[in-house]
């Protein structure tokens, strides 16, 4: 059979698997992630052994030791899947909630249900506990999931899988709703993206040239993730103090993060009572700056910032600063600049923090609090499948929600169309 | 300048556009709308000579007459377009609403708000009054529209947007709100659908030639509309005197519609009785019949039915008939040859009518009503600006809330990533 029927035969498995998880209960569908949890932590010594096999050929490649840690199932890490497995099981089931109900003139109902998309095709890179995070999201909402790994974790991801498969089927869900698909060729992904109608959703996850790829040649709606260019915009009238800490923590706090900030906008205004004590912090911290002429001026000694610095994602302890001359100067450069991820005032006058909030276009926009709160679990989302730069369906970090839609549901008693 | 380069710079004016809508009230907004409705009024002369050109060319062309009917401006279309863009005036504005607000446990409130999604490509066929439409829909929402109509309805569509983007300087918005490609090359479509994060989403409407392409070649979020296969399930519990209604509404209403009935499942149990009062009244409505075996056991003389039948959307006066074993086989027939656009069951059994509307998967599920009523304004949504048989952001009728997204917003007093 030839790479294009398998992927084609994998889809209908998996869309077989979609049908019978769209009317499974809530609590089948947490018997069988609990199941899954249950069998992963059994299999510790299986899994283990799987997962070095794709060690020793990710050595003999030469990997680097970041990949190959990356890669790695240790037996805490086998316990984090099986812990996240378990609280997803503990979050509210988004499948059949009923949005919104109405009565028309007619006097038929109208609501909105939410409903599970169907199936999603998850295409992702080395990590192999993304495999059963990604499984248990996508089944809790009552969706099948297609699983594209990268090769480097195959024989971790086909004895996962194996496992999780049969944790389904024990509750008489078909196999198909956990569906993974082993053929390494890139060939397979492009197949995946052509399957409109049998694939409702990709999320890709991973680099961003895998993320490109996969835009560029669905034909499926595709949910991604680009570049977090984050900013904090300290006003005239912020408390400096209050400044001084959330700009800290935005850029320190794990600074390798998407949601962690790279430009420092700081208000003219305030900018050499400001900047000076703000770079002692910085420099205790390690961090790097590079600076505009104007914020050159007020602190000696620090590098000179490019146009092309203010577009790029450092995730390093690397920091632009930049002088500004009011919040119209600082939204302006967010609207040139930014990639729309997370953007923080910090002012303590109620009109700016308003105008900031209704007038910047980000996914989440913040008064007075850290850029590293842009989070599934601080936002108090539950769990996160990944966090959507799109505008599109989601926007910001994606809980079990984003991974329903919702239909119409009509209770009538006879109405016909005039 | 070459065609890339006109697409982007159009893009890139409309993204300005957009920037100042984002921050227009919704006073302004509707300013800008009523006085596009007052300006088209006032210059129906000018729009019906510009038509006029078009007509000639496709009477030139020997376009068909149903295709120069569509091609054609006369006074009361014109008013038609005005009515449209007042009655947008009337709706409520989505974009500014929060959807809901919350409290974390470090003090910070978390809310999402609607807001506009931004520069939305809308890619449309003959009809020029959808140039006023989709504008006033994509303005009131706070998005600026980026149109690119067919060649047939060039010099109207000129026209029209001459004086759309009149009205929207008269209030201080940029006239990139309305841009219109005025490059009827396909090769224009091709550069659009490349802009990815100038343009946030495709709209096509058309052929499903035209929404393939787009679909196939976009690197952007597209919503669509493909087939409509819809079924109605008359169950042995029904009021078959509501089933015979609500079928003969749903079939012959208006058959040429999306949401228009294509095959009519009955359940065996009460088929004998059933059908052949059924009949008759499709008879006297000119409905041709084309039925399986059993149906033709029943009815004499009807047409025999074939399983690519089934995958049919008519359009027409012709109906498909099949009888059922029961709501299970009723259910598997519609996930097999749906095109998950809009199902009714006609049933008084209250299990049966929640197994419907909680298992099956399409736009608009209903019990009891026809199906024609799967409609933005029969469900109250005020104007529609297309049918999404996606899964993704919009499923169904698209109203104002379909074009906008919703971001985060957070209110904080200091609150740090611990």
């Amino acid at each position: 059979m030839d790479i294009k029927d398998v992927v084609l035969n994998k889809a209908i498995e998996a869309r077989d698997g979609a049908r019978a998880l769209i009317k499974a209960s809530s609590d089948k569908k947490n018997r069988v992630l609990l199941k899954m949890a249950d069998e992963l932590e059994r299999a510790k010594e299986v899994l283990k052994k799987a997962n070095k096999k794709d060690i020793d050929n990710a050595r003999k490649k030469g990997l680097s030791n970041a990949l190959i840690d990356r890669l790695t199932l240790t037996d805490d890490r086998i316990g984090e899947m099986c812990s996240g497995l378990r609280f997803i099981v503990s979050l509210p089931d988004p499948a059949g909630e009923i949005l919104r109900m109405w009565k028309r003139p007619n006097g038929m109902s109208v609501g909105r249900m939410r409903v599970p998309i169907g199936v999603i095709g998850f295409i992702y890179e080395s990590r192999p506990n993304v495999t059963a995070d990604a499984t248990g999201l996508c089944l809790k909402a009552g969706n099948a999931v297609y699983l594209r790994g990268g090769s480097e974790a195959i024989n971790s991801n086909v004895a996962i899988v194996e496992i999780l498969r049969k944790a389904a089927v024990s509750e008489g869900i078909p196999e198909g709703a956990v569906t993974f698909l082993d053929i390494t060729d890139r060939e397979a992904i492009y197949e995946m993206l052509k399957l409109e109608g049998i694939i409702d959703l990709i999320i890709p996850r991973g680099g961003e040239g895998l993320i490109r790829t996969v835009t560029a040649n669905s034909h499926i709606p595709v949910l991604k993730h680009y570049k977090g260019v984050c900013h904090v915009f300290v006003d005239r009238d912020a408390d400096l103090k209050m400044a001084e800490a959330i700009s800290l923590n935005s850029k320190v706090q794990r600074p390798g993060t998407c949601n962690a900030l790279e430009t420092l906008l700081v208000d003219s205004a305030i900018a050499s009572e400001f900047l000076p004590a703000m770079k002692k912090r910085l420099d205790d911290a390690g961090v790097r700056l590079k600076g505009c002429d104007e914020s050159r001026r007020i602190l000696d000694g620090i590098e000179s910032v490019s146009d092309e610095d203010f577009d790029n994602e450092y995730l390093d302890l690397i920091l632009n600063l930049k002088v500004v001359d009011d919040i119209d100067d600082a939204m302006a450069h967010i609207a040139d600049h930014g990639s729309g991820h997370t953007e923080t005032i910090v002012t303590e006058d109620y009109n700016k923090a308003m105008r900031f909030i209704n007038e910047v276009d980000s996914s989440a926009v913040m008064v007075n609090a850290s850029t590293r709160l842009n989070d599934g679990g601080q936002f108090g989302l539950g769990a996160e499948i990944g966090i959507s730069t799109d505008k599109i369906h989601a926007r910001g970090p994606m809980g079990l929600e984003e991974l329903t839609c919702a239909k119409f549901i009509v209770f009538g008693n006879g109405q016909l169309r005039e």
